[in-house]
């Protein structure tokens, strides 16, 4: 099988990685030169709506998927009249627009925080009243690791809001004061085989995921259950066919839909030691219309990520327990340039580590 | 870490795949076009013998090893002037040759079959007698999936055997009435470092590895020592640094030394997901510095070599339990094309599945 691959970032170098004992191997189209899944695989150089190096995409690969959502869903539309593509094209036009992902939910009846949708300075007004403060307005399209957000807790904080965000159009979320954030990853196969992983505790520093645990400790089998039963509903409704996540917050016993991305995704890192399947295989598998693997976890995870500075790889392996994937990037403030998987037998001895990693790992100033 | 590799293989290629993960890029040297490895690394098209080659890959590389054992001992020595090379080209020099290997085993107090080694018609006729009936003749040098053999069962064959081998350098070797054959795979790092992993079992058709699992049944504790504490010996006189690879014979309380491969092995492929750190992964920590990642067993693994044919993915895939791994290469008579790994959570659900997995993955034909 010949993998496309919109995108050249980490995400697009694990799935090539993954591929090739499937027998695939993967041309990312990606504009820079040098880029981390390009050191791996072949390159088309080119920009997302390049169409001859579209075109030249889909003639070296038998189905084209992608690494990013902020692929313009135009150029997945014109690459699908030639080839394969998966996800499809419509699941990247509802992820990028957060009004249209929150009332998709709603659709679905999958619960969300409040939203509404603002258009002008009036529906702010009135929405902030409506929804009440604490609030969080975004963005509505190229919001990612909590840029394009303000979080208003007083009327001051309104005003201050609108002045930055003001003019474009934009959602009001009500502030949910959730226990926790959690993340679901789940696949489907061309043929609508579904298979779900267990739920991921993520913690957020500065907007960027900082540490994963998966499964996610003290759940009960009703939430893993629901949250493996919405990601249903969305996967069978958009026919989507490879990884798909979703992020949740937790608020006692309910869970709330943040956002979804039509890919792989950071939080399941963990996958590749902590899984039987790790999710970038199983993408590359559902892409291909191979049967999907088996998704139990084995034993308890922890994942972190290194953001900014490149580790020292004995350092990081002087842990016993540490899986240490670098991205072949190199050092630049707030840039993904690795992650570490640590695994544990039981619970227990999880629970036992995770001080010890947390204090290993823990985010040094660039994120 | 940029490391360079002697050899195309499938082998290079799991070493070049497991290395990116670590910050480690891999070029190998390879005379043929299109090679396992070349498909997911660097190529330095050339052959091994070649000095310009061989130099070149010296100024693309960090450190240098290789993965098979028939690399030219000269051009491993003159690499070693110019970079480091794993493991030391000693080691190259004695498993290249039989009698040197089961001398050099002898010479460490590890058991090996009775042994002569033959220069002349008059020293075999003299072996036989002394060695007894039956016995098994090999070529001293490249030999491989049992090529170069006789076994003589009768002075009809003694005559047969010398007819076909005679005139070369010769050893030969009392038939073990072995009740298996097993392998363990040790790893030393560059600080002395040791770790082993367990004892695997293996199952040859027509002199090719068809079966591993691991760890292997029914062995006391003891054995397992033994076998990790003789493979430490050899590590530790050879200064050796990267995977080994012990193959025995177990004839009752008995292990006897077949032979050793100064690198990762076929019957190692199960900890790709069945160790907590696989093979490939050890080599390049080992050969590129880094501490040795734990070796201990994750469930019990079957792996089973596709020969000949390339497999419908598909089809092996089919089974909930496969991973597989395709090497990129086109199907020919007896060429390792794949292999397969199934994991199972114990031992008795390893023993419940092996009947189907044996007939799902029997060989056909071409081996
Ligand atoms: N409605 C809300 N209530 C409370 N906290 C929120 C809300 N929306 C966002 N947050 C906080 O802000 C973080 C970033 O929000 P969101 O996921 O919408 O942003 P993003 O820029 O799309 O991030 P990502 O890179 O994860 O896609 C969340 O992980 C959460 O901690
Ligand atoms: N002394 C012996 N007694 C009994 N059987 C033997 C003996 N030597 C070899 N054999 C059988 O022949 C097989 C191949 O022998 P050996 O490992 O020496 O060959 P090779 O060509 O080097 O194979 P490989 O590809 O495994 O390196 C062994 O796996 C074993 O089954």
């Amino acid at each position: 099988m010949k993998l496309g691959i919109l995108g050249g970032g980490q995400l697009g170098r694990m799935i090539a990685l993954a591929g090739y004992p499937l027998g695939a191997a993967s041309t990312v189209l990606e504009p820079a030169a040098g880029s981390s899944a390009a050191q791996v695989c072949g390159q088309i150089a080119g920009e997302f709506d390049d169409h001859r190096a579209l075109y030249e995409l889909a003639k070296v690969s038998d189905v084209v998927t992608f690494e990013f959502e902020n692929v313009p869903v135009e150029s997945a539309r014109w690459l699908a009249e030639r080839v394969p593509v998966y996800p499809p094209p419509r699941a990247l036009e509802v992820s990028q627009e957060r009004l249209a992902e929150k009332r998709f939910f709603q659709s679905l009846g999958i619960p969300t925080p409040p939203f509404a949708g603002i258009e002008s300075e009036d529906d702010y007004r009135t929405a902030v009243i409506e929804i009440g403060l604490p609030a969080v307005l975004k963005t509505r399209r190229f919001g990612y690791d909590g840029k394009g957000q303000a979080v208003i807790r007083t009327p001051a904080d309104a005003d201050a809001a609108w002045q930055r965000l003001g003019g474009r159009p934009l959602i009001l979320e009500g502030f949910v004061p959730f226990d926790r954030e959690l993340s679901i990853i789940a696949v489907r196969g061309r043929n609508g085989q579904i298979v779900t992983y267990p739920l991921i505790e993520n913690t957020h520093i500065d907007g960027i995921l900082h540490r994963s645990i998966a499964p996610a400790p003290d759940l009960g089998e009703e939430l893993t259950e629901r949250a493996a039963e919405f990601a249903s509903r969305v996967l069978t409704e958009l026919e989507y066919v490879g990884v798909l996540t979703i992020e949740w917050f937790q608020d006692g016993p309910r869970l709330l839909a943040n956002e979804m991305a039509p890919r792989v995704h950071n939080s399941g890192h963990w996958t590749i030691e902590g899984a039987l399947t790790s999710q970038f295989e199983n993408h590359a598998r559902a892409v291909g219309g191979l049967p999907l693997g088996r998704t139990d976890a084995v034993g308890f995870s922890a994942m972190y990520n290194f953001i900014g500075t490149v580790p020292q790889a004995a350092a990081v392996l002087a842990n016993p327990d540490a899986h240490l994937h670098l991205y072949g990037k190199s050092s630049r403030p707030g840039r993904k340039v690795g992650h570490v998987t640590l695994r544990a037998g039981s619970r227990s001895e999880l629970e036992a580590k995770l001080p010890e990693w947390d204090s290993q790992f823990a985010r040094t100033g660039e994120g």
